[in-house]
């Protein structure tokens, strides 16, 4: 066999194993309870109503031949009509030529790295931000220029301080990556204001803004703030969505809003990647959305999610040690809570012990593109049952407790490489 | 708007829209009988046992949640174990590690050359090849240089040519990229021997060989060559594989076999890319198989074809000019066949007279990494019905006896960019 590492890419060589995958391996031990997935509960899939979808489309001979057939790159006519309804409900006016269908999010996070990241490049995210972008840009080579968060989502003055150091440096920045609803990992969803000002950060450095939303539509208390794409008249902003949330992941369907001349562009790359989505997969959720399905699953899903929420929030209060530096977020929707240690506990090194104990989460570090955030979680409650969220935080909180008896006494707070926000 | 040219990435710039793309809009006219597409006979699709699959998936509650949910990134055990049975029947002993589910075999192409390719490397291909390929590769930056093919397939002799003056020119070569099965444009087959030789090649100049087969099972008559995987004793050898053309395409499943080092990197980028593929569809796949419904398909698919490609023989036997210089292929199995004519008649050129006598094809010279090929073009006969066949190959036929007709007088041979084989 030739040596594979002398002929891997310099791509590929930036690509390492992931962490979190040989972690999450030991997730798959029997009796353990994950709280480290992302996965939506699969009690609540619309399954009659795709079994119904599925079976009308496969019974109709123009509809069937559609959907067993190659279709255009850039998606179904009949899927984006129904993505230029739900844009419309969003306050966004778009048209066919401001969409690209692709293999969920994690494709469209891919695209606009491949199209517009060259090694070096700068690319601004929040700290922490989610993974799979962390990935994607990596891959290309970006150089990944973390913003920290609090709770009202990326500190946009900070983002602005940036901004101004690249631009004195000369650097060649391109694009600020947001995630602003119930933002994975943390929970956090950014103000209308700061929205305001990053469309204004966007037009005064001529950069591009990715806002990603997977959860935006799964709010469960609280007013929506509108979405980046929509406060935008710059058109510098590309919108990703994706079904996996609101509707299922295993159809692996998602969507990018842009200026016509961008989804060009990805629609090129996406060509010599996969030529294009399953045709069959897309007329089910474009039958999914014209059905009226969609919305009633949008509120099955929020009071699902609503209700483990409250239970996992109520859980943590009950049995996480009274200690200070122990705090978690209270996201008003989504699947995700971010939980904050004392410096001193590396949830890294404590993982194992958890999995012990049989609970396991994702060690915050993993979303913290300058590798911080040892002492940070991510927790999920939409897949674990009601039963195992009360159990799974008795477990977690009695991992953490047994760490907060072994403090270090003559501690100097800077030893630790803490964040907080 | 930010300046999308100065923002573009070196692979964007790379990548530009497809010539092809353009003229296949013309084909879309009304009227037009298309012989340039690669598209499967909707009327040979399995409607039925999709619809009858695709309704117990969902009666199951097990098998359903498991088709909405996420999958793994290299894909579903229970469509692993279908494609172990499938190789088997190949002569192919494989397990699960030696596995990767992909988006079609053009997932396949990307991901290889992802993890293979700088920019710059040598990749060795057929002349002509497939126009995916170069285009995956294309992106990535690979010099890619084309080795002529003859009716028994790539001429190894020149392969082995090419890689001693790579060698000593001390070249970085990494790959040879081959469709060995009723070739994709050219529709000839690679004999035993030859597959043999690339097996020594390989060896001796420790260069991997990618195989991309997604027609070897459509043999209208004579004996299959072996697989040049089934030959491999090297482990040098990637085979990519899909369900797009002896199942149906909108399912976009297909899959690479390979050693497990390499399955494991090519699943590290396939992460970053886009996570999993879809679980329904992948179930719907395996299960088709585990019903024993695709070999029946498969033979379905054959007499469909086989009758087609009797049909646009007799047809182009009858109406094509029998002028010196006019050949076509008469492949033993697949979707194309392949068409020469003299050195003097550009089938660019030719293109839009053809579609305003209302018939299409693929000029050839798409199809050549050097952008040779002027005098050739691609065409389809899985894709019209019989009847379109006879009316298509009649308007052709007219088209190109006018370019006969016009002929030029005083001809010097080099003058014309022609190739032959």
């Amino acid at each position: 066999m030739v040596d594979l590492v002398k002929n891997y890419s310099i791509i590929a060589r930036r690509s390492k194993k992931s962490v979190i995958r040989e972690l999450l391996k030991f997730t798959q031990q029997p009796g353990v309870i994950s709280f480290a997935g992302g996965l939506p509960c699969p009690h609540a899939f619309p399954v009659e109503e795709v079994k119904e979808i599925a079976n009308d489309i496969l019974s109709n001979e123009q509809a069937s031949h559609k959907a067993l057939q190659y279709g255009p790159t850039e998606g179904l006519a009949e899927l984006k009509r129904e993505l230029i309804k739900l844009a419309e409900k969003d306050g966004v006016k778009i048209t066919s030529d401001n969409i690209l269908i692709t293999v969920a999010s994690q494709q469209g996070l891919d695209l606009v790295a491949k199209v517009f990241v060259d090694p070096s490049d700068p690319v601004l995210m929040e700290l922490p931000s989610y993974l799979g972008g962390i990935q994607a840009f990596g891959a290309y080579g970006a150089k990944m220029i973390g913003i920290p968060i609090d709770n009202d989502g990326i500190r946009v003055d900070l983002l602005e301080k940036a901004l101004i150091h690249l631009r004195d440096a000369e650097e060649h920045y391109k694009i600020v990556y947001i995630v602003p609803d119930f933002q994975n990992p943390s929970g956090v969803t950014l103000t209308t204001e700061r929205r305001k000002k990053i469309i204004e950060l966007s037009k005064e450095f001529d950069i591009l803004i990715l806002e990603d939303s997977p959860y935006g539509e799964i709010r469960f208390e609280g007013e929506a703030p509108p979405s980046i794409y929509s406060l935008d008249d710059t058109n510098n902003v590309i919108a990703l969505k994706t079904f996996s949330k609101i509707f299922v992941p295993g159809l692996r369907i998602g969507w990018i809003i842009a200026h016509p001349k961008i989804i060009q562009k990805l629609t090129v790359a996406k060509q010599s990647v996969d030529l294009c989505c399953p045709s069959f997969t897309q007329l089910i959720a474009a039958e999914f959305c014209k059905r009226g399905y969609l919305e009633k699953h949008i509120e099955k899903v929020k009071s699902v999610y609503r209700r483990k929420r409250d239970i996992m929030l109520e859980a943590l209060e009950e049995y996480m040690p009274k200690e200070e530096g122990i705090t978690w977020t209270r996201p008003q929707g989504g699947l995700f809570l971010w939980v904050e240690l004392p410096p001193y506990i590396n949830t890294e090194e404590m993982f194992l012990e958890a999995v012990e104990q049989k609970v396991a989460y994702i060690i915050g570090s993993a979303f913290f593109c300058n590798g911080k955030g040892q002492n940070t979680m991510r927790i999920n409650f939409s897949y674990p049952t009601e039963e195992e969220i009360v159990e799974g935080i008795k477990r977690l909180a009695n991992v953490i407790k047994k760490r907060v008896a072994q403090k270090p006494v003559l501690q100097k707070e800077d030893e630790f490489e803490g964040v907080s926000f």
